[in-house]
């Protein structure tokens, strides 16, 4: 599965590695985001159930293996290096934060301990997968902040980057507090709450409006949404009225979001359904959402679609894979780039978190030694010689994990939140540096 | 296949249908890009192929139903609709422009008339499906541009949205212009040239960086790119002359690109290799390609990522797919949609390209009636009653015709091209609207 979805220099040097006899040797990658994106004070680990799926289904088939062995860049690789590919499978340790953890910049997300060769196969994907979800949990956590309390559904899987992207997309909204998703795939898949009633198709397809709203009255009854701004919002408003209740509501997705929701709720108010709600929708942004709910718009549900989906404002996350330390020979050695701008920090990591502070540490570090109160080590064993470890949590608990430590977080999160380098750490650093 | 990859109003709609006997309906809807994103002049087709393989496959398994059937939303649906759902094939006509054409804002890419339902499910793929493609290969075109003759390799799967998203960037960004790129999926998919030869790590799982260099020409012998930024670039760079050619050249991955491919430049001439070519990468963006070719650096091949696979200066394309046209009892209504500034035009079209301008027109108006010179229709039958017509243009042929369409092109497309809508489209959007 998924075998040559990787960028072709991880190939390339697998086979260097197998002709350089060092098949043997086991590195260690840290996956890591070196700066925060702008408007992004913190992060919502994210994509670990989908980086761990891959990691146990990996191989090659026949097809890809010829593939290639048909390219230039393999022309001179060792014959070996293709049995190699034939029996691959990933044999690797994996250390990981949960999915829905708050993570800062520099902060290893997942550390992988494997035969050179496989950490360095899975390195593209690991990205890929571990990236985006996080990317999109982190944006979903601000528009659920902007949201104050009313609900917020993913709808952008349409404007999302490729079909398959809206699914995951969906997942890591939900974990980043999101009520649900349009995205069917993604409540079938991963057991998320779904959303969606009808769009203007609906009701142009009937010869009138109010046509369009008692059929969907009668097949959806109170779980209706009646969409009332395909011709005339108000007009649309008050032939729902008309139609009558009980249903959940009305959607409004365009025009003037603040001003029509307000005569709508006196529309709908006045014919006595003080109880159906409002939901808006409609290219909103976080900004728009944060400027709604400041207006005092009487909305009771957003749909965030395009915004969401991408995280437009930043619509991607600095996410790095590094190798950290190289055993050979029955020697370790920690490695690390000097790169300009692009420098890192040798050897096996974990993050000490504390109540206001965190401290990434060397990996061997005890937990809160000498400290005042709880310290929790982020980085946990998930897969152990390529064999997942229990259970993995489900999106459902993932942002049950997300909507407390977020609530948890302490007011200096909103400035630069303190995350400390062990001396430990740094005299490693100095160390390799020479 | 996918066939949950779809918004759940589109499945609840399609239960409405069913329960108000609009099965046979037939409705007819347009894939359009409303307004072109900031910094774009054009956009260039893409997703064509992807489209018609979903179209072509899209069936719900028994599991897929189920699921349904379990939802709140389906509680009050037809047992006819679940039965329906069983045998579903997506039986429709599908129009569209051929990948690699150059297209403006309001103008269809994609024409899908099929009974109601149908159209309705595929909405959300097919968006998702052109709508990403298209705007990779419109961003790749630019930075394309901006190499002025260098070599432009899609570097970006890691930073894409979800690995899967990084594939179809690859294959978008080569239909855009590029040569080729690092994703090895997508060379063994649709036949892209792939590249790629070692990372930072390669260079670090060496004790002496001179040894990666000497192990990876050993390898790649001609095709070879030595890494020399991991250390220290100009001593890299000497340290790789050191160990000699014939190589490719040498990568560049940070710093002052400009600055250091001159001096890099020199170091290699100075040695005897001024064969061994310069590429440079590292966060590129389409406005640093502009900035390094008007500066002169001596860079003959360059790496792009991110910036390429999200579109990062814009994020997302205004993709929609509107109800233009119903068919009933044998009487056809064309559909428009007046919401604020989503009004939309009625009935099926065609677009018309003259030498210096486009006209959007009604389906059925002829081709360049009146006109001097030579007109085209650029919307074309590509699937009939659910099948295929022909062959599906392989990448290379789309990119072909890119890169010859681009060419082509006016200089008046760098200010407003001009897109003309019609004299009897106008017409019956007056008479559609009253």
């Amino acid at each position: 599965m998924h075998a040559l979805l990787t960028d072709l220099y991880e190939l390339t040097m697998a086979a260097g590695f197998v002709a350089a006899g060092k098949e043997r040797d086991t590195a260690t990658f840290e996956l890591f985001v070196r700066r925060l994106p702008r408007n992004r004070r913190l992060l919502i680990a994210a994509g670990l159930a989908q980086a761990l799926e891959y990691l146990t289904a990996l191989e090659f088939t026949a097809d890809e293996i010829a593939y290639l062995r048909g390219l230039p860049q393999f022309a001179g690789a060792p014959e070996e290096f293709f049995g190699y590919l034939k029996h691959f499978r990933f044999t690797g340790d994996v250390f990981a934060v949960p999915e829905g953890t708050p993570m800062f910049a520099g902060e290893p997300i997942l550390t992988v301990r494997a035969p050179i060769i496989e950490a360095q196969i899975v390195e593209t994907f690991l990205l890929s997968a571990i990236g985006f979800q996080t990317m999109i949990a982190s944006k979903a956590a601000r528009i659920v902040a902007a949201a104050a309390g009313r609900g917020v559904i993913e709808f952008g899987t349409r404007r999302a980057h490729s079909p398959g992207a809206g699914t995951l997309a969906a997942r890591a909204a939900y974990i980043g507090g999101c009520n649900g998703t349009s995205n069917t795939e993604a409540g079938f898949r991963f057991g998320l709450p779904v959303y969606g009633t009808c769009a203007h198709s609906w009701v142009q397809s009937f010869p009138k409006e109010e046509e369009a709203f008692r059929a969907l009255k009668q097949l959806l009854g109170p779980a209706t949404v009646q969409l009332i701004d395909t011709y005339d919002t108000l007009e649309g408003a008050r032939r729902a009225a008309a139609v009558g209740g009980p249903i959940w509501g009305v959607r409004i997705d365009s025009g003037d979001l603040a001003a029509l929701s307000r005569q709508v709720r006196t529309i709908l108010d006045q014919a006595g359904m003080s109880e159906a709600k409002i939901m808006v929708s409609g290219d909103l942004t976080e900004q728009r959402v944060v400027e709604l709910v400041a207006a005092g718009a009487p909305i009771d549900a957003l749909g965030v679609g395009t915004d969401l989906a991408t995280s437009s404002d930043a619509p991607s996350l600095g996410v790095v894979y590094k190798l950290v330390e190289i055993e050979s020979g029955g020697e370790t050695r920690p490695t690390m780039k000097r790169s300009a701008e692009k420098a890192t920090l040798p050897g096996a990591k974990q993050i000490f978190r504390h109540a206001d502070h965190d401290v990434i540490g060397c990996c061997w570090e005890c937990v809160g030694c000498g400290d005042i109160g709880p310290v929790e080590a982020l980085l946990r064993p998930v897969m152990i010689k390529g064999q997942v470890l229990g259970c993995v949590p489900t999106a459902a608990q993932a942002r049950e994990r997300a909507l407390a430590a977020i609530a948890a977080l302490p007011e200096s999160v909103n400035a630069e939140y303190p995350v400390i380098i062990s001396d430990a750490l740094r005299e490693l650093s100095e160390k390799t540096k020479t």
